[in-house]
């Protein structure tokens, strides 16, 4: 299989993870790469209206388990019918989120449990892993007080409530980080975006040689295994 | 937990699968048991959503793990809002098709395979497997010459190539008769209605001793595990 690069991004509330990712695809756009910027369910028909029952307001009943399996349901078709084609196209995909939220957050934090979380998520993704996943890492209350300040208001009970769940979740990813030591990378969120985008731009380059050279037509691989996990 | 049975129906085509459990309820209902009959969705507005997405005529692009996934999510909201309150309430739940449609439909005949489509399923189904099973045996061309009676037509190219996959649908089933030999039991469908219906009335009596008898209150199990599998 003639083969592109599948890059993600991962970390809580407030790690600034999507404007980070629209900043990476305008420098390697600018470095002549085809880019494909995406997060589930990306547009795709059918993926679109599993996510419109999933948030559908009348579904006070949906089982943690229901949801689960519908979020792996629209993960498959956005990944069969936008991801991979890009991928065999050799684009450079960069997804944010994608199998590591679901065992972040429903597996780890929601209490399903990350082995049950990846048994249907292995199912649906057929191996066809991330060559590369970039963990913003940011304490809930860094997080949290980032997105005060844009809105403007007091932290309330409510976000105390939400700050335990968020330790939670913070807590599944440093397991995952444990246990996917080659392909995850953590980075620092906690400093300026600046600082943040260099030291990605760095690693990319690290990791993915030539990548953001416009002079280089393509680039080579360190420290990653070529094929899907 | 306080429970009480539940009993699923399968088959192919042509069997009589529906009108044979409808028989059973009634016979059931009239010895004094309190009978669920159903079958999924089953009327629970987000199973009934999830279908929708299945059977949308645009989706001609739906992949067949996103069909398997969301077929398995049905199967769970089904099953935490219907099934298991009544089987709590200690009822009798005739389910028409369960797991094994899906295990022989999907994973064998359309070549997913059955311990992938286990897997999700065992996710949905979270332990709670029936008691019984019981499996309507017929050959496909025996079927489709009933529905084709029904319907007043010829045998054309259309029903052979089905009769191919409904012949690997058989050969699913019968896997799975060797597989759970205590859960499934297999009824020779080929009979006459009322001979079967008495067979599987019999067999009903001898695994579930006086579920047909209305001056019994309870009933005890012969040669049945009595939690679930």
């Amino acid at each position: 299989m003639n083969r592109g690069w599948f890059i993600t991004i991962e970390g809580g509330e407030g790690a600034g993870k999507t404007s980070l990712f629209e900043k990476l695809a305008h420098k390697l756009q600018e470095a002549g790469r085809s880019v494909m910027l995406t997060r589930e369910p990306g547009g795709i028909p059918i993926a679109e209206k599993i996510r419109s029952v999933i948030l559908d307001r009348e579904h006070v009943e949906m089982d943690a388990r229901t949801e689960a399996l519908l979020y792996a349901a629209s993960r498959r078709q956005h990944l069969v019918e936008k991801v991979i084609p890009a991928l065999q196209r050799g684009e450079v995909v960069l997804c944010d989120r994608f199998v590591d939220s679901s065992l972040a957050y429903q597996g780890h934090a929601r209490g399903i449990g990350m082995d049950e979380i990846w048994s249907i998520n292995h199912f649906a993704i057929n191996n066809v892993m991330p060559d590369l996943t970039i963990y913003m890492d940011i304490s809930p209350e860094v997080g949290l007080r980032r997105i005060q300040e844009s809105e403007e208001r007091e932290i309330n009970r409510l976000d105390l409530e939400k700050m335990t769940f968020h330790e939670r979740v913070r807590e599944g990813y440093k397991i995952l980080l444990k246990r996917y030591p080659e392909r995850i990378v953590e980075v620092n969120a906690e400093r300026s975006k600046e600082e943040v985008y260099h030291e990605v731009l760095r690693l990319l380059e690290a990791r993915l040689e030539g990548i953001t050279d416009s002079t280089s037509k393509s680039f080579t691989i360190n420290n990653l295994k070529t094929g899907p996990e």
